[in-house]
Order: C-alpha cells, then sequence, then structure tokens
C-alpha cells in the first residue's frame, strides 16, 4: 500500500493522498444519506457510516479511506449527553471537580465503530489503507467543560487555571477511554489511527506540555504494540512543534499555515502529511495545480503524505478534489 | 512618560502596563454606561466614549489610556452599513468586484473619534499615554466579504483565490481609509497608534506577504512623519514572525502563545508588547504573580511594555487586574 508505505518512512515516487472529512458534505450522495438522517444516526448505524466511508472511494483514486464518525463518538461510554445541532453541545457541561470524578467508564466503547470499520474493510480495495481516529483528551476536555463549540474557550481557559488537579482527573479519564476506543478501532481492522488536536491552537507550549503531551504519549505508547500506523494533527500548533515532536507519532500532519520544509526541520525523520488550504480548491485549474505542486516540492526531502492542511468545505467543487488527486499523482518525487 | 519611553526602545527599570480592553465589561462603571446606550451610540459620542476610556485609569495605575472605539468604526465612511449584535454584522457583504469598485470614501472618517481623544488627552495625566488604533485592511476586508465574524472565514478565504484581484482593490481603498483615519487620531492627541491584524492567524506565509504586508507598510509609512509611536498586533502570528518583522513597527505586540525571548530573537531591536494569557487572572494570587513574573523575565534583554496577550475578558475579577499591575510595577528589570 503507497499509504502505508509513506506512513512509515518510505519515500516513493509518488506522495499518496487523503483528504480530510474527504467523506461528507460536498458530496451529492452524501447529501442524499444525510437527508434520511440524523447526524448521531449516521455515525451509530454501522451501514450508513460505512456507507459514507466509502463513498469518496468511488469516485476518486485515494489512496486511504478515513471511516465516517467524530471525535465526540466515543464520550457516551463516559455517561456524557451529547446532541448535534450541527456541532456538538454538552447538557450538563463539566465544570466541576465533583461533575468530573462521576464519570465513569462503561463496559463497551462505541462498538458500532468496530462495526462499521469491518463492514468498510472487507468491501475496500486491498491497496487502499483504512484509517480509524479520536479526539486527543485535551480537545476532548475543552468541549465538555465550555459546553460546545467556542471561538476562545473562556470558560474551559478558566477551568485549566482554576481548577488544574480537576482537568487532570477528566485527561487521565479520557486517556484510558481513547486508549480502549483506538485499539477497538484497530483490532476491527483500522490500519492507521490518527488523533485529532483540533484545539491545541489555544494553549501556549507551557499549558501544551503539562496538559497535552502527557497523555499523547499515553495513548500512543498504548498503540505501539497494535503494528497500527500512529498519526497526531494538531491545528493553529506552529508554536507548539517543540512539542508535537515529542509525541510518538509516525506521521504528523500539518495544518496549512505551517510550511512543510519548516516543519520537516522540526520533525526529522517523521512522515509529514499534509497541508494545502482547503480555500485553493476554489481557484482556478492552474492555480490550483500550481499550488498543489508547491506544496509536493515543499514535502520533498522524506516521506509525504498529501492531504489537504484542514477538513474540506462542505461546497468544495468536486472537479476541483478529482483534479487534485490526478495533480497529486502525475507529480514524480524521486 | 514611562510609555513612550519603552515603546522608543528604552528600556527602563519598571516595565510599562495597559491592557487591551481595558476599558470594558468586566468594570461595572462600564456595564452601567452600556446600559443606558447602544454600542453604535457609545462609540459615536465623544463625551460617552472619553468617559469609558478614562474609567480604567481612575481605577488603576495604568501607564497608557486607550480610545474606546472598535476597528470597524471608520468603515461607515466608505458607505458600509454595519451593525452590532453584539458582533458585527455587514448588512451586504462585499463578495464581487462590482461592490468593491463602487465603495468610495466621504470626506470625514469618524470625526467623533478624534472629538473623544481630545477630551481624553485633557483629562488624562501628563504622564499616561494615548493610544489609538485600526484595524488592518486584511482583517477588515475578513469582515466585510464574510459578512460579520466567522470561525473559518471560508466565504472570504473563497473569494481570496476566486478574485484575488478585486481583493486588492478593496486592500487599497481600506489603506487609504486606513492612513486619513489614523492621522486624524494622531493630529487629535494620539501619542501611540496600534494596528490590530485580529485575523493574521487564517492565513499562511504566501498568502500574508501578498495580501497584507504591502498595505501595512503603507500604512506605517504613512504615519511616520507624525512622530507617533507605531504599534502593530497580529493574533495567532507565530507562523508569520518573519513577516511581521517587515512590518516598519516600533512596538510588536504578541499574543499569549508566543514566548517573548522568540520573539525577541525574530524582532531585534523592537520593543516587544504583551503577553500574559488572560485566562492567567482566574488562577490564584501566586499563581498570577508567578506567572506575570515569567513573562516579565522573558521580557528582558530589549524593551518590554507589559499587556496580556489577547483583550481582557468580560468577567474578569477586578481585583486580579490590580495584583496584576502592583506585580508588574514591583518587577525590577535593571
Amino acid at each position: 500500500m503507497s499509504f502505508l508505505q509513506a506512513a512509515r518512512g518510505i519515500s516513493e515516487e509518488r506522495a499518496p493522498i487523503w483528504l480530510m472529512r474527504q467523506a461528507g458534505r460536498y458530496l451529492p450522495e452524501y447529501l442524499a444519506v444525510k437527508a434520511k438522517s440524523s447526524f448521531l444516526e449516521m455515525t451509530r448505524t454501522p451501514e450508513i457510516a460505512a456507507e459514507i466511508t466509502l463513498q469518496p472511494l468511488r469516485r476518486f483514486p485515494l489512496d486511504a479511506a478515513i471511516i465516517f464518525s467524530d471525535i465526540m463518538t466515543p464520550l457516551e461510554a463516559l455517561g456524557i449527553d451529547i446532541t448535534f445541532n450541527p456541532g456538538p453541545s454538552i447538557a450538563k457541561p463539566l465544570r466541576s471537580a465533583a461533575s468530573i470524578e462521576a464519570l465513569a467508564m462503561r463496559d463497551e466503547v462505541a462498538p458500532f465503530v468496530g462495526d462499521a470499520l469491518r463492514i468498510v474493510r472487507a468491501e475496500l480495495a486491498p491497496d487502499v489503507a483504512l484509517i480509524g481516529f479520536g479526539g486527543t483528551p485535551l480537545t476532548l476536555a475543552a468541549y465538555l467543560v465550555e459546553g460546545g463549540g467556542s471561538k476562545e474557550y473562556t470558560h474551559f481557559r478558566q477551568f485549566l487555571r482554576r481548577e488544574p488537579a480537576a482537568l487532570h482527573l477528566l485527561l487521565d479519564k479520557l486517556t484510558e477511554l481513547s486508549i480502549v476506543y483506538l485499539r477497538m478501532q484497530v483490532a476491527a481492522g483500522a490500519d492507521a489511527i490518527q488523533l485529532f488536536d483540533s484545539w491545541a491552537g489555544l494553549h501556549d507550549a507551557v499549558v501544551y506540555r503539562e496538559f497535552g503531551l502527557p497523555y499523547y504519549k499515553r495513548i500512543m505508547d498504548a498503540l505501539a504494540d497494535t503494528g497500527a500506523v500512529r498519526m497526531f494533527f494538531a491545528l493553529g500548533a506552529a508554536h507548539l512543534m517543540d512539542v508535537v515532536a515529542e509525541v510518538p507519532a509516525d506521521v504528523v500532519s500539518v495544518d496549512w499555515r505551517t510550511d512543510l520544509r519548516a516543519a520537516r526541520a522540526q520533525l526529522p525523520g517523521r512522515t509529514l502529511q499534509g497541508n494545502l488550504d482547503p480555500a485553493v480548491l476554489y481557484a482556478d485549474r492552474a492555480t490550483l495545480a500550481s499550488e498543489a505542486q508547491r506544496i509536493l516540492r515543499s514535502g520533498l526531502g522524506g516521506a509525504h503524505i498529501f492531504n489537504l492542511g484542514h477538513g474540506i468545505w462542505p461546497d468544495t467543487p468536486i472537479d476541483a478534489v478529482a483534479h487534485l488527486i490526478e495533480t497529486v499523482h502525475a507529480f514524480k518525487r524521486l
């Protein structure tokens, strides 16, 4: 598999490509499914999640599929009540030590995600990798304390300063949950696991080193014996690269704002993944091709898996996606 | 004036301090004014804007006052219809070249801001500096094209890729407007001007160098003969420091995520301003003092104006602000 070769650090003639949120709202066949089911039904019904996961693979020669799910999905196993409208909303935000102490993990963590992975793996071409994923404890905690998405996460950042011990307890519980959840995904057929740290960018390096890194190490270490490729994506983390470099990940995803050459210098020996700005898919074809080639050139000097620098946007032109994949596959790295 | 000495690069025994959004919602006297007037009335009535500007100075021994206003304030002079509810909302987002070509500047740009500055200057102690401000063209354009605040600014970033020439025309018009507006503020008594690039963090360095830097240079160059201190604050710009270093500013404000030592190395010879995380004002007193002292130590090696790394939050404890100012003033730099 081209994806797994690159993920393991082997530079090949062409860069493999997949796209964050490749199974999503820019595809009419996704919108057709979405018209009939709620987001929770879509993530919790293995046949539907598998179908959505496979949709972009039927259309495009992508090198990997990523399971259709959400980083909030495993949290129900801690007894947390989440709704989507459309972003996640927590019925009872966790803003006290007592509410965190009361969280207890159930026996099974989102078994339907395992069922979906098994369906996808059986239908997927053998040369296409299957990616499972989860959110980092620090990002999940941001949603749980804030109560949902936010621009500044002031409640969460206040809680971190007022009740650091309680936050550490929450991060510990989320780490244990993540380990069970991600190991289950590998057992169900995931070739690789990506940890998404969507809100890394809120923090300075001192905070990130105390409240992020130790938990990410524990999760990655707990996946080491599975043989799955371990991938890490921290959004808005250009100022945190010293800390990111200490996360034991095989592949580091880089958002659209960090130059891959700079990332290569800061992350020697890692496979880099990324990082075309999703906005470039709206440019004219010549600009799209030249920007993709600029990213491909900046990814030379080590293994590179091409991706966007953030999830693809809902109204992205489909023909631009096809053109991007052609451009990436036509580029000779060696 | 301690503030102006530091702004001009002179390291003194103690760091001057002011706080972004120091005139704001954490003060009961501000909330009392706000209960009686709309946000537009508050910014457009010189007596009210001056009163709010002076409120924190009556309570705290701050080294500078910043005029109470909003970065959107001058845009009305281009014929743009803006409301606040509470964030800015643009009645007709600019999403075509024609709508941008139609923008024309009126004779006077927000003269009420000049009137407010004159009132404040007359009442302010002579050793307290007065700061005027504006938004950068790229940040103003983000609001104008998107239609208001946003997490990802997808409309704006698409427009940048689809219609780069139209965006350059908009940036040119906003630059001309900013020059008139900011020179007027200096003539009305501002000792310093801060340019806020609140949405710098959306962009990679290639985009920032093309759509940001040339316009920031023009504005700063147009202020050079006024004698006012020129200050620049780009939020989320750790990855853009090479470009920021080319902005001809006397003072560079740094957000809470960038270590001041790293910024000092990237911005030799500049006065640095910042950068305590506003969340730290919710920590216990000992932690607040030790974090402030950590920032003060990291600011050594050149001139430093203490500030937060982002605007103060609405429900910040007032006694924490007093404790912070005492801590900063007690710290001996020499």
